[in-house]
């Protein structure tokens, strides 16, 4: 069992701008604020998106392209460091104006609008790392 | 980049009531303990619900009613103030006997039963004003 | 309204094992950890998962079997005491390799990789007792 203790630090409540990339987006808000251990939740709405399914069998992403907008109904994720620099982690639920869903890792959400709420973890260091078995960079810690 | 940076306040689990509002009910849960920014997730089953997607062009919301029982999939939200009061955002994955889902801004769920963690946010103001980009009432900070 | 308050006390994040059911692992950790009551949230993928809805009416569960690989697009849940024992409530959404979902409550999910972030409450009591107006074991407070 992998994990580390953590004492939770600063909470950000983020309006996230218009026209930029989710990801990028939250990758840069912890560059800036020197946070490289957090989760985060988000609501809001995108232009378009990218979501990846991971192939278990081939270890490769599949692409799913969402070119119209889409209310962000979930995302989920997470921040830690790989080679270095604070790296995204994040799942999400986009819903069409049907209310239908499509889902998975998060790849690319140009926003509409966007509210995160990033919470800031203290105390331990939080890795990722090749892993073999599953072809992921997965956490180890020290 | 519109932020702010917060402790961490009270945290409550909530257990809401039957036949309720699930809105409604976190509105008047942060009223009767006075909370005025907070984040909260929730989980549980709906009698019915009402949801919403908004219309980037038009700058409208459009409805989607589901008039049958909801597993709560996944709600996550945000309170914070506009026009002086606690303003609940809550945006939801529902599914139904099938595990097939309806997803998008919730205007309206009749609790069937459903845990709430409602997590305060102390330390800074955020309010909702109106944005003239999106049409919608976004984050503002002093 | 029946709720408790707590303060938030350690935070955890966990690389669940792979080959592991993702219920039994958080039950597993809060067990090995003294936790009674948590919330978490979780993303990952699914070599094969189980989920359930909940009949309103009957007052019985529905099983809904997934035998193909996931990605765990978001789970959100909880830990309180039910008959002495730290018991994990866990909702997710889960979604295939075209980013088609399905969603409920989560009675198994066999794990390829997750990641958990699981946060301990502190303060309060909070143990699951048997309803009679939905049949569930829903959260008392003393």
């Amino acid at each position: 069992m992998v994990y580390a203790k953590f004492e939770l630090g600063r909470s950000f409540l983020v309006r996230a701008e218009h026209d930029s990339d989710l990801v990028q987006f939250v990758t840069e808000l912890a560059e800036k604020e020197e946070i490289t251990v957090a989760t985060f939740t988000a609501i809001g709405a995108l232009k378009r998106a990218k979501l990846e399914f991971y192939d278990q069998e081939k270890h490769e992403y599949h692409e799913i392209t969402l070119d119209s907008p889409q209310e962000i109904a979930s995302c989920v994720g997470n921040i830690s460091v790989k080679e270095g620099k604070p790296f995204v982690h994040a799942h999400a639920v986009l819903a069409d104006k049907n209310g239908n869903t499509k889902a998975g890792h998060l790849l690319e959400g140009i926003i509409f609008a966007a509210e995160v709420h990033l919470r800031e973890l203290k105390g331990a260091k939080l890795e990722r790392k090749y892993d073999k078995v599953t072809g992921l960079a997965l956490w180890e810690t020290e």
